[in-house]
């Protein structure tokens, strides 16, 4: 598979046999690095930092040079996509993102337009192939969008969100409305992730941050429907190898066996879930990903070493499944405690792979 | 049971059959009904409603002369023992509660002094009492108290919170510190609780708001554990009546079976469960309350109905479902929303009961 040296990430999304579990965590470039501060401040803001393709490459690669890491990830932001719609995104320190035009009305919805993701995201693309350029075909590169719910619920909001009210408002008394957004996203998406892909992304994740504040008939409706387009419209192959994908819903963990009918090949888990359960669930239909506590590195040694092995017992043998934090690493963890999670994954499931 | 003149709460927790499926919301007395705000004004801050019997009395009984309520839900907070233990509860506008003593060490809990209700509580008491009374046996009473995890989050994070950084920390390096607090607290809240039975709270309720925050063994662990010790110490039967006991883990979808093995008669759900698959998943052993979104409150009224019809239909034939909302009512819903809603369940549930 490619001339990558370590495929292992790759093959585990697509249950072939591995000799260990590959690992990665969500999140690891970021603020838990001093290296990753500083460069950040170099930058100037968040965003930046994720339009410059230089700086947004070396913070990818940092947490590569320190850990033995199966898998890069793009640096960027999840909402890119309604930044280029002209929603005009930024970051107010402790608040989180924010968009300076959120959407309001109808007719705000209707004036969204298509966004080309090579022309209004250009940046994101360079950043994709200066990265997969200077990995070396050491690990494979994974591209990432947010999901339309997601996306959506930063845009009507205006933010980050508590109750959802806005947009839930929309959900359950203008349907239409939200749908149009939705559709239009899902085609913005799916644009966005083939465009990374044809720069260099050898696996896309879909990042449904929000969809688990729905219930279930409201989940499939509002997200996971247009989850489910996205992955028909990617392209699945890119030279001559499949590009895996993965979705991952948080607080998603009910709905498992829906998610893996869209057709992706991998869902991610949040901590909530129980691996046993969620293998035993899905069956050999996608591999998992997951799904240890971020908070668990605030523990000693011995607990998160215990911790790592309990999670590789829960999955048990053979391959299919990539480990990862639950959600995104903690900015105030100590670096060598994200060392001693991958290092004990490394080390302790090669037993699963003999 | 009782004299009460409507009994059919309590019946459709214990299973028992019911003409109609009974139906009350959380944080049903509260800022979404004018006359609320306007005693809220008059009393001051919150806790001065809530440490006040009479308007305590006064806030309880106004959405039951609005609305055909099937039960009464004394007005109190779930923070009130750790209030109590002298950690001092106050509320910010838009913050949320707060402690001005959270807990920082492990000396500060071994510090934590037992609570004994009827002293340190007795505002509570005489709220139960006073309320019951007002009743006239209308309806029953429903007391209640916050879970010793979630009750521990606020005391050591300080107040509300997004990652619960604070107690995760203590909880996986620490652990044999916050086991200690939480036996105080389940202890504390088991005489609260017993206290409520004795002063005329007919049922009670334990809201386990941030459960659903940690990993199935971390729930088992840090929550589960300490309900289940409240749910063996409670007083069960009082007066010559059985006070059936209701469970309610926000986030807690994926563990029901574990909830309903503590011995309690009925589980809260919050609506991402579907309700058919949970009342398959814990058979006859529990009586299931929920779960509609709140946001739903915010649809027209046709919306409103087909969504109690489908929630309806999803439970089935039969007692042992109490119709609620998934969480607290929004502050910003319409009141006659919230009637068209509780009116649609009472309507449209009697042909599951013939």
């Amino acid at each position: 598979m490619y001339t990558l040296k370590n495929d292992s990430y790759l093959k585990a999304l697509l249950r072939q046999p591995v000799t260990h579990t590959p690992v990665w965590m969500m999140r690891q470039a970021g603020r838990y690095l001093p290296e990753y501060k500083k460069i950040r401040s170099q930058a100037g803001d968040f965003m930046s930092l994720c339009r410059n393709p230089e700086l947004a490459c070396e913070v990818t690669l940092q947490p590569l040079r320190r850990f033995p890491l199966d898998a890069a990830i793009l640096f960027s932001d999840i909402l890119t996509i309604p930044d280029a719609m002209g929603l005009g995104l930024y970051f107010e320190t402790g608040e989180g993102p924010r968009f300076q035009n959120p959407i309001r009305t109808h007719d705000d919805i209707k004036k969204i337009p298509i966004v080309d993701p090579v022309d209004e995201l250009g940046y994101v693309m360079d950043a994709v192939s200066t990265i997969r350029k200077a990995l070396q075909g050491d690990v494979p590169l994974i591209g990432f969008s947010g999901s339309p719910w997601t996306l959506a619920t930063y845009m009507i909001e205006g933010g980050a969100s508590k109750a959802f009210t806005k947009i839930k408002k929309m959900a359950f008394s203008d349907p239409r409305a939200l749908h149009t957004l939705l559709d239009k996203l899902a085609d913005a998406v799916t644009l966005y992730l083939n465009a990374q892909i044809e720069h260099g992304a050898q696996s896309v994740m879909i990042f449904d941050t929000w969809g688990g504040v729905l219930s279930e008939s409201a989940y499939r409706e509002f997200s996971l429907r247009y989850m489910h387009k996205i992955v028909s419209g990617l392209k699945r192959e890119h030279d001559g190898y499949i590009v895996p994908v993965t979705l991952f819903t948080k607080g998603g963990g009910q709905w498992l066996e829906a998610m893996a009918e869209t057709g992706c090949d991998a869902l991610g888990l949040d901590w909530t879930t129980d691996l046993a359960q969620a293998r035993a669930r899905v069956g050999d239909r996608v591999a998992l990903q997951g799904n240890m506590d971020p908070s668990m590195l605030y523990a000693d040694q011995d607990t998160i070493v215990q911790e790592v092995n309990k999670i590789l017992s829960r999955f048990g043998h053979g391959s299919g499944h990539v480990f990862n934090l639950g959600h995104g690493i903690h900015p105030d963890v100590d670096p060598e405690h994200a060392r001693i999670f991958i290092e004990a994954v490394k080390e302790h499931s090669k037993s699963y792979h003999l």
